[in-house]
């Protein structure tokens, strides 16, 4: 088999995601970790659009953004697939993958800034988590079924950093009554060994650098 | 075959992606045209989470996101492929697919705002023009090379809004000697008899409404 490599950082839920998907699909890979304060010149050169992490080298060659390495994993180790099979479905579950890259990063922020801002960013962050427990979650274990998928893995960063930020702000935003299903899939997310391992300790108190 | 519907406006280029996979498909559809001052119930009830067009209905399923439909019109059509074979290949243009999504709506911009903040977004949608000229096109005809492709479709407003958009802001973004790829793109694009049918008329001095 040709080479695997990811350069990731071990703190970067979009790291996580592709270190998941390939964990899950047995890949063997070797992670190197970046400096994103002193960017070497291989990131530079492995992704010169957007200069950011996480990158996969297979065979020499460089795939970057965290979903289209999900897809191209994929499609290249069909096995235990993270996809449904029906088109319908995967488009359902690509406009999850969709919803997740461009609103993570505004929950993200919630542990950068501070103040009015801070205030806006927590009201995004509920309405976002409203949606995922309205209109994504609905009664199963996992977003598409009894089976972990791709678009678990793209929200796990919500699974394993939430904590340690509701804890940095002082806020709880993810409270049983208002969010059964999320908070059911947070445990369950968490509840699988292999997802798990090796990741930054994110229980309070922490004092781990907030993702990137 | 079961029905097409696209729910989308005249004038928006993120439904002109999807009518442009349709046609180049030839999938005969029905186009409903949505006023966006005054969504339809039905609009609120095939797209709940983000209420935008475009939405594809098909077979009475609704599937939202003109990227995520792009794709599912690529599985349930796979004749005239728009994406590559190659699995590194589809990668490469998913990155770019990826890189519309989130840059084209800064461009777009440039036609709804004024003063320091118009000029802030001239210079990033320049940036992202540069982008386009120097990693994205290379010296090939369309973005995959000899034949159009989903990345084709997805820059696709960029050439049939920019002129407009630099007539509006009195600015010409596009100049020969610094984007001679791009230019030649825009040609090669517009050049398409089947992609440039029913488009509104965006020739300076234009009335239509600016893109959404």
């Amino acid at each position: 088999m040709e080479e695997v490599k990811l350069h990731g950082t071990w703190y970067s839920p979009y790291s996580w995601r592709v270190m998941w998907a390939l964990r899950l699909k047995g890949i063997p890979y070797e992670f190197i970790e970046e400096d994103l304060s002193n960017k070497s010149d291989l990131l530079l050169e492995l992704n010169p659009v957007h200069k950011k992490i996480p990158v996969l080298l297979h065979g020499g060659k460089s795939i970057c953004e965290s979903t289209v390495i999900m897809e191209y994993i994929e499609e290249t180790w069909p096995c235990k697939p993270l996809l449904p099979c029906d088109s319908y479905e995967r488009a359902v579950a690509r406009f999850w993958l969709n919803f997740a890259d461009v609103k993570l990063s505004i929950m993200w922020k919630m542990s950068k800034v501070g103040g009015d801002e801070l205030q806006q960013v927590i009201k995004e962050s509920l309405e976002i988590l409203q949606t995922l427990e309205e209109h994504a979650l609905r009664e199963k274990k996992y977003f598409g079924g009894d089976k972990i998928d791709m678009v678990d893995l793209s929200f796990g960063g919500i699974a394993h950093v939430l904590e340690a930020i509701e804890y940095k702000i002082g806020t709880k935003l993810v409270e049983g009554h208002k969010f059964p299903r999320l908070l059911a899939w947070i445990h369950n997310f968490k509840s699988v060994p292999i997802l798990s391992e090796n990741l930054p300790n994110l229980k309070p108190p922490f004092k781990n650098p907030t993702p990137n």
